[in-house]
C-alpha cells in the first residue's frame, strides 16, 4: 500500500487551469512517450510515443503513395558549398546548423552540416536526374531525422534533433508546382483533422513568415487547449529559387532548355505534442483512435474467479481478429482500478471490462475516455460495437476540439480587441499587408500571424493595427 | 534510332565472368537502385532501391515485432564521454567516427559522435529506465542510419552512411540473453532464406572477428556468385560488459541488485547488395518477389489495336486487387521489346504480355525473369496463377543460390586445399582456435574467418593450419 501511494504520488498531473505548460511536460514524461537524453535538446522516442509516430507515418504515408509519391533516402550530411547556393536559405539555417569537422582523425576539408532540411541535397540530385520534360513530375518524399541547434527546446515541440518527413517535388510549371504544394497541404488538413481528429486553420503565411527560400509558405495550423497556436505542417512553394542556383533544367517539348518548379512539404513529430495539448485533460492523454497504440484495453476484474481470465483472453482475441489494436493487461501486481488509472493516463480510447457478473450477463462493461461515459456491450457482437465505439470518441474528439476552436476564434477590429483575443485564441483581423503593422502587432500583444485563409470574405475594409485600408484577412495568436 | 541506340550504349552491362566487381557496379547504377552524392562515400537510394528497402523493413518489423520488439528512436549524436565508457567498443570504432564540434556558431565544450552504433546511448538510457525485475526484459529496435567513415567505400557494400535496424535488449538473467541472441540470429537466417531467397551459414564469429565490446558475435555469412562470403547479419551477446561500466542494475525478486545481460543485432542496407550479387545476371537484376517493388509488369503489345490497353489495364486491376504489386507500363514512346528489357534489367519476377492474339485465346502470355521460362497462363483465375507463379520463382532463387553455395562448400584438410578453395568459395576447416593460425591463413590466402556452424560434426581432427589437435569446425572465405 505504502509503495503504491508513493507511486500515485509521483503520477500526480498538475491542472491544466493552474499551469499548461508544466501539465505539458506532466503527461509527456509521466507517460513515457518520450525520455530526456545526455545529448542537449535531444529526446528518446519511447515505446509508446514511438508507436504513435509510426502511426501517423503508416497513415500519411499511404496518402503520399495515393498522391503519386515515392520514399527516397537522401544523405545525412550535406556540404556546406551545398548549404550556401541559395542566399536567403543559408541565412535561415545557418544559425543552427550542427557542423561536422573531422572524419576519424583527421579534420576536413570542408565542414559538413547536419541538415537541417533538405532542400539543398535534393537540388544537386535533381540537377543530375532531370534532363526532359518525359522525367517530370519527380514527386519524392523522405523519412528521416534533422537537426536544428536551438537554444530552448520542449518534447515534441521543439528538440534539436526531430523526426520528419520531407517531400521534394519537380515539375514542369510554374502551375503544377503550385498544385502540387497546395495538393500537400490539403492532404496535411485532411490528415490533421481525421486522422489525428485536429481541426486546423489553412492559408497561406505572411512574407515574413514564410520559409527561407520559400516563394510562398502555406501552413496548417492548430489551436492548442490553451488557445495558442501550433503550426502543425507546412508547404512551400518554391518557384524557381532553388533550380536556378542548383541549375536544375529540363529540355521541354518544344526544344527549350527551362528552369523547374518545385515544392517541398514536411510535417514533424510536433505532431504528437500538438495530440497531445489539443486533445489531454486532468487524468493525461486522449488519444485518438487512429493513432493510438493501442485502441482498446481489456481489463479482467476479480480475475482469481473461475473463467474470467480466459473470457478477457477470448475477448482480446476476438478484438484483435477483427483487426482493432487491443491490450490485455493480465498483471496480477496490481488492481484493476490501478490499471484504470494507468490506462486513463495513457489515453487510451476505450476501456473494456469483464468480470464475473459481466460474464453471466453477457456483456463487457465498456467505458469512454473521451466523455468518461459507461455502458455495457453484448459479448455477441463485441467487435463491431467496438468498433463503431471507436469511431464515435475519434468523431467526439474532433467535435469537441473544433468547439474550443469556434468559441476562442473572434473578429477583431482594433490594437485592443487583438491583444485581448489572443490572450485566450485566434484574433480574426483585416491587414493591410504591411510589415510594420505585422511586427507592431508582435511587439505590443506577442501575437504573430499565422496564416491568410482562402475563400474567406473580407468583413471589414480597414486594417486592425494602421487603420489603413485593408484587403486581406489575417489570423493572429501567441504561438509555440 | 540514335538515342535509342545511344541508351543501349549506356545500358551495356560488364560480364559477370570478365569483372564481378565492374558488373556490379553496371547494375546497381543502370537500374537506378541508388546514385553517387557530393558527400564523401555517402549514397543516395533512388526511389527503387528505397522501395526495396522498405519491404525488407515491413517483413523483418514484422518479426521483430512478432517476437516480442518495440521500436523506439534514439539521438543520432553521441557525447565523446559515452562512446569511451566500454574500452573495446570505443577503440573499435573510434577511427571511422564523424564528429559534431560546433553548434551553429560556437563551439560545443564537448564534441559528439554522430552515431556509428548506438549501444552507448542505449546503455545510458537502460540505466534510467531498468530499476527491477518487473522492468525487464527491455526488447527494443530502432530504425535508424549510422555514420562509419570508411575510407573506401562501394554502393551498399560499404558507405559512410548506411541504413540499418539496431536490436539492443536488457535481460535479468545470463541464459536468457543468450537465448535471444541467438533467436534474432534464427530470425535473420529465416528471413535471408525465406525472403530474400539467399541461403547463409549461420553460426558463431571468431574472437578475433567479434564485435568491439561483444562477449560472441554470431553471423549469417552468406555466399556471393563469385563465391565471396558476406556478411549478412550480426547478433551479439554481451553479456555485462556494457552493463558493468553503465551500471545498468536492477533489484532482483530476491532483493539483490544485480547486472543485467544485454543483446544487440542488426542487419543493414548492405542487404540490398547481397541480394544483387546472390541472384543477378548478365541482363541485370533479379530480385526475389517478397522483396520487389514491382513483382509483375503488364505490358501491352500492338497496343494501337482496339481492347488491348483496356485489357492491360483490367489485369493489372485484377492484379492489384489480389495483393499483388504490378505495375501497367503503358508508355507510347518505346517499344515491347525495349520495354522488356528495361523490365528485365531492373528485376521484375514476372512478365504479362497481352496483345490481340492473347485476348482472342483468353491468355496472357508470361516470361519468368528467373528462368526466361515462356508460357500462357489463363486469364480466368490469372491472380491465382500469377500468385503460384511468383512463389515458384521465390523457391527457384533459393535453390540456384543454394545450389551455388552447395557446390562452391568443401572441406579442405591442408593450407594447399584451403587456399585453392577460396578462390572459388567457402572452404570448412578444421581449427584449433587459435588466433595465430587464423592470422596465417589471412597472411597466406587473404581469407578470413567466417563462421563457427552450430550442430556440425567434425570431419577430421587436426587444424588446417598448424596440424594440431582440433575439434572446432570454422569456415574460411574471402569475404567483402
Amino acid at each position: 500500500m505504502a509503495k503504491r501511494k508513493a507511486q500515485e504520488f509521483v503520477k500526480h498531473i498538475t491542472p491544466r487551469e493552474e499551469d499548461f505548460s508544466q501539465w505539458y511536460t506532466d503527461v509527456v514524461t509521466q507517460t513515457e512517450l518520450m525520455d530526456y537524453t545526455p545529448v542537449r535538446g535531444c529526446m528518446a522516442m519511447r515505446p509508446y510515443g514511438n508507436r504513435i509516430w509510426e502511426l501517423i507515418q503508416e497513415s500519411l504515408d499511404k496518402r503520399f503513395k495515393e498522391t503519386g509519391h515515392e520514399n527516397v533516402s537522401m544523405p545525412m550530411l550535406i556540404p556546406e558549398s551545398l548549404l550556401v547556393k541559395e542566399a536567403e536559405h543559408v541565412e535561415g539555417f545557418a544559425p543552427e546548423v550542427a557542423w561536422v569537422t573531422h572524419g576519424g582523425n583527421e579534420e576536413l576539408h570542408e565542414r559538413l552540416a547536419v541538415r537541417p532540411t533538405s532542400e539543398t541535397i535534393f537540388c544537386t540530385m535533381f540537377a543530375k536526374w532531370v534532363q526532359s520534360w518525359r522525367d517530370l513530375p519527380m514527386k519524392y518524399n523522405q523519412w528521416c531525422s534533422v537537426m536544428r541547434w536551438e537554444k530552448s527546446t520542449r518534447p515534441f515541440l521543439r528538440t534539436a534533433e526531430f523526426w520528419w518527413q520531407e517531400g521534394h517535388t519537380v515539375h514542369a510549371t510554374e502551375e503544377e508546382a503550385h498544385e502540387e504544394a497546395l495538393l500537400m497541404l490539403e492532404v496535411y488538413r485532411e490528415f490533421c483533422e481525421n486522422v489525428l481528429a485536429m481541426p486546423v486553420f489553412s492559408g497561406q503565411k505572411s512574407e515574413k513568415e514564410k520559409f527561407a527560400g520559400a516563394r510562398t509558405t502555406y501552413s496548417v495550423e492548430a489551436m492548442m487547449q490553451d488557445g495558442k497556436a501550433l503550426q502543425a505542417g507546412t508547404s512551400h512553394d518554391f518557384g524557381t529559387n532553388f533550380s536556378e542556383p542548383f541549375e536544375i533544367q529540363f529540355l521541354d517539348k518544344d526544344g527549350q532548355l527551362k528552369y523547374c518548379y518545385e515544392t517541398s512539404w514536411g510535417v514533424s513529430t510536433r505532431l504528437i505534442g500538438a495530440i497531445i495539448m489539443t486533445h489531454g485533460d486532468e487524468r493525461g492523454l486522449r488519444l485518438p483512435p487512429a493513432v493510438a497504440p493501442f485502441q482498446a484495453v481489456v481489463i479482467p476484474v476479480a480475475a482469481h474467479k473461475p473463467g474470467v481470465n480466459e473470457k478477457a483472453q477470448e475477448i482480446t482475441d476476438a478484438l484483435k481478429a477483427a483487426g482493432i489494436r487491443v491490450k490485455l493487461d493480465d498483471r496480477d501486481n496490481v488492481s484493476p482500478g490501478w490499471k484504470f488509472n494507468e490506462w486513463e493516463l495513457k489515453g487510451v480510447p476505450l476501456r473494456v471490462e469483464i468480470g464475473p457478473r459481466d460474464i453471466e450477463k453477457g456483456v463487457a462493461f465498456c467505458c469512454r475516455r473521451d466523455t468518461n461515459e459507461k455502458f455495457s456491450l453484448d459479448l455477441n457482437g463485441l467487435a463491431d460495437s467496438v468498433k463503431e465505439t471507436l469511431n464515435s470518441i475519434q468523431q467526439g474528439l474532433f467535435e469537441q476540439a473544433n468547439a474550443l476552436k469556434i468559441s476562442r476564434t473572434k473578429d477583431v477590429y482594433n490594437m485592443e480587441e487583438l491583444n485581448e483575443q489572443v490572450q485566450i485564441g485566434y484574433a480574426r483581423t483585416m491587414w493591410c499587408g504591411d510589415r510594420a503593422c505585422e511586427d507592431l502587432i508582435k511587439d505590443e500583444t506577442s501575437a504573430t500571424s499565422r496564416n491568410i485563409p482562402f475563400d474567406e470574405e473580407p468583413f471589414h475594409d480597414r486594417c486592425v493595427c494602421c487603420g489603413k485600408e485593408a484587403d486581406t484577412i489575417m489570423y493572429f495568436a501567441k504561438a509555440y
